[in-house]
């Protein structure tokens, strides 16, 4: 199986996080989003073991939440002594509503607006993670309006590429985020953040990629990023005292897939980090570690109700379910991988090869093309693995679909967490 | 200008339907989707008069709301006369709570769930297009359950290339859309249908592509379906009453797209069909076509406020905007073309080329890369070409961002059809 979750009962059904995927699909209808607390807990405790163990405890995981925001995701991740990192005032809004700590929440992003970031210095959020001029200069102005002292971190491009897909792939200097390193942006948006009066510079930041295998890129930026510190405490005779490293690290979609354990990332990442600073003189700093899909997305499946199979001879089957890119954008935007089981035959060999199409009206509108699966039939529930991370979040309502409900599984019992959308929902906003 | 919307103003701003689009974005906020309702009217009315003028008026033209689906444009488009296709139990509803005309819908869609069915036959829907054999069998069922006749219509793949983008290419048989022409399958769907004793065979339909821009694959495609509907003739003796063209209606996203005018399509259509129902002896059938990005696509444009512009030396320039991926995803999706118009500019000529990036967390949330503008500033307000179709439609609270509002204006006063979301909305659902 491709994530700890999944197993098959004794009725050869698939079982995640020990309820029965098929009874779900009875109790609460499909399409169903299906999350495991129990893994996503653990995980969490594997990343935060690994900066105990490795690191001397000289740090805090902060989940990435546009991997999957809700209120209840928040509950859990700050129950497990877990940050986040939040890239928008309405990931900042739902935290909050969900009582999570302000100060452990690291703002990201792009383009953070001048409202979105008077809301993040107003309501106390922990670090601004400060993306280009323009940012910093609006963050002063706005600290000094509101009286405040607030603590940034400067996001730097360590010019560092993790060979992912083009599209996720974030630390080369052409990229929309960041201060590049090379041309000196970085060490000039540092020196001037130093001398702001209402800015506290805490560190930087690097983000080099995502889904990543290895662990060689993430030593490299460490290094890159150790050197950048000392270069900035050389220039001004500053030492910043954190060092935040990002997310990235792989997930399995597919069986196929090799996955790095936490542990052994952060034992390299580790020892790298002391070797180069020990080689600097620089004192240790504390470190942020990003993960969002690495902790979220193998904890979290997808249900559908099989509403159609069209065999097209010689060409393929294509097997239509009840949802589709309105749930799950990734193969359209992405192809991405994904695992196919039907739950209901779970017990069955894969000996069957079809393309999951969804049911929104556009050809693309596919979730896998030529997937093993068992032999689908109308009326089969067919589950499609490790969604739990950027499917309920890049969900949309085309072809005004509403979105699916979410229910998280504790010791095999499950609880809603997000209701399914009713069709007043849609009309809501409509005049 | 790449629409008869748009226009520049004594002040040098970009106009949409004759308001100012810089005052747009002052008063409403930005980011905003503002529609032209004139052109929208136009373009309804040239559908239309195409029918009449070289059809005899023998037809109807159907909006494909799922281009562009809220209860203001089902009033706008029931205004002039058209139906609808709708391709959901959601869009059923938005147009119904809209005050549609329920014999006007045609209900398509490749895995409609028997929920959607009945809600369909209930509420009066005008027909349904049938896309497989399961499908088929349910209506029979659910119409005799509930103890109605449902008029019915086929969908066909006539085995018609359109030569498009992959995505979005529908006709050939490696579809997941309708029955096959050439192995015998739609033949066998129709004969079935016509023995049904709750369903009454009204035609076929068939849908070529989408973005065609030659009147070629059209006329082929109505050579094929006249065809076959003679075959079904011979087989049965039936003689059904109507033919669904589809939709696919190229229209001009950059300057350099070359636009069919509708009636050149319906004057050569209908000669082509005259010409192959004569020969044939067949009876001109009722024709159904079913525009959607042409009747709203041009008609609607994005207004964006420029929140950062970075320039990355001998590489490119990013332009960040206050929206992105979460309301337009076309150009992650499919790299769609835009054209871009810096709106308190637009009487400057366009000698800057810029990355125009959205504000979403991810290297992909782009909207245009290289694109040919005037020089851009923080402030600006960024105006996107064309995004009336698949733009609010497809939009997702990615990143937990609010959608943005909707604007009609109509000889230059704007009104609100669309309430931006706030942050209450994106956590209504969570528990």
């Amino acid at each position: 199986m491709v994530s700890d979750s999944l197993a098959v009962n004794s009725l050869g059904h698939l079982t995640c996080g020990g309820a029965d995927c098929v009874e779900l699909a009875k109790e609460f209808g499909t399409p169903l989003y299906v999350f495991d607390e129990g893994l996503i807990r653990r995980t969490c405790r594997d990343f935060k073991r690994s900066i105990d163990e490795y690191y001397d405890g000289n740090g805090q995981v902060l989940y990435a939440s546009k991997a999957f925001a809700c209120k209840e995701i928040y509950r859990i991740i700050s129950s497990e002594g877990l940050g986040a990192d939040v890239v928008s005032a309405g990931e900042i809004y739902t935290a909050l509503a969900a009582g999570f700590d302000p100060a452990n929440l690291f703002f990201h992003g792009n383009n953070k607006t001048p409202e979105e970031i008077e809301y993040a210095i107003k309501n106390g959020v922990g670090r601004i993670v400060v993306d280009n001029m323009t940012e910093l200069d609006t963050i002063e102005t706005l600290a000094k309006e509101n009286d405040e002292k607030v603590r940034v971190i400067l996001r730097i491009k360590p010019g560092i590429d993790a060979h992912t897909h083009n599209f996720i792939r974030t630390g080369q200097i052409d990229s929309k985020f960041g201060f590049a390193l090379e041309n000196g942006e970085a060490m000039e948006a540092a020196e001037k953040t130093a001398k702001y009066e209402n800015l506290v510079l805490m560190g930087f930041h690097c983000h080099i990629g995502s889904q990543i295998f290895t662990t060689e890129p993430f030593k490299a930026a460490a290094r890159v990023m150790i050197g950048f510190m000392d270069e900035f405490r050389q220039n001004t005779g500053i030492v910043v005292p954190e060092l935040n490293l990002g997310g990235g690290f792989g997930v399995k979609y597919l069986d196929s897939d090799g996955q790095l354990p936490f542990e052994v990332f952060m034992q390299e990442v580790s020892s790298t980090m002391k070797e180069k600073a020990a080689s600097l003189d620089y004192p240790m700093p504390r470190i942020y570690i990003e993960p969002g899909r690495a902790i979220v997305g193998p904890a979290g499946l997808t249900l559908y109700t099989v509403g159609c199979v069209k065999t097209i001879e010689n060409i393929r089957t294509y097997v239509s379910v009840d949802g589709g890119m309105s749930d799950n954008p990734r193969y359209a935007l992405y192809q991405s991988d994904y695992d196919i089981i039907v739950a209901n035959k779970a017990g069955q060999k894969k000996n069957y090869t079809a393309t999951v199409a969804g049911k929104c009206c556009e050809s693309g509108d596919l979730i896998q093309e030529h997937a093993p699966m068992q032999r689908p039939e109308v009326g089969d529930i067919l589950a499609v693995m490790t969604t739990g991370a950027y499917n309920y979040s890049m969900a949309s309502n085309y072809n005004r679909i509403p979105r699916p409900m979410a229910v998280m599984v504790r010791e095999g019992e499950p609880r809603v967490i997000i209701r399914r959308e009713t069709f007043e929902d849609l009309i809501r906003n409509d005049l």
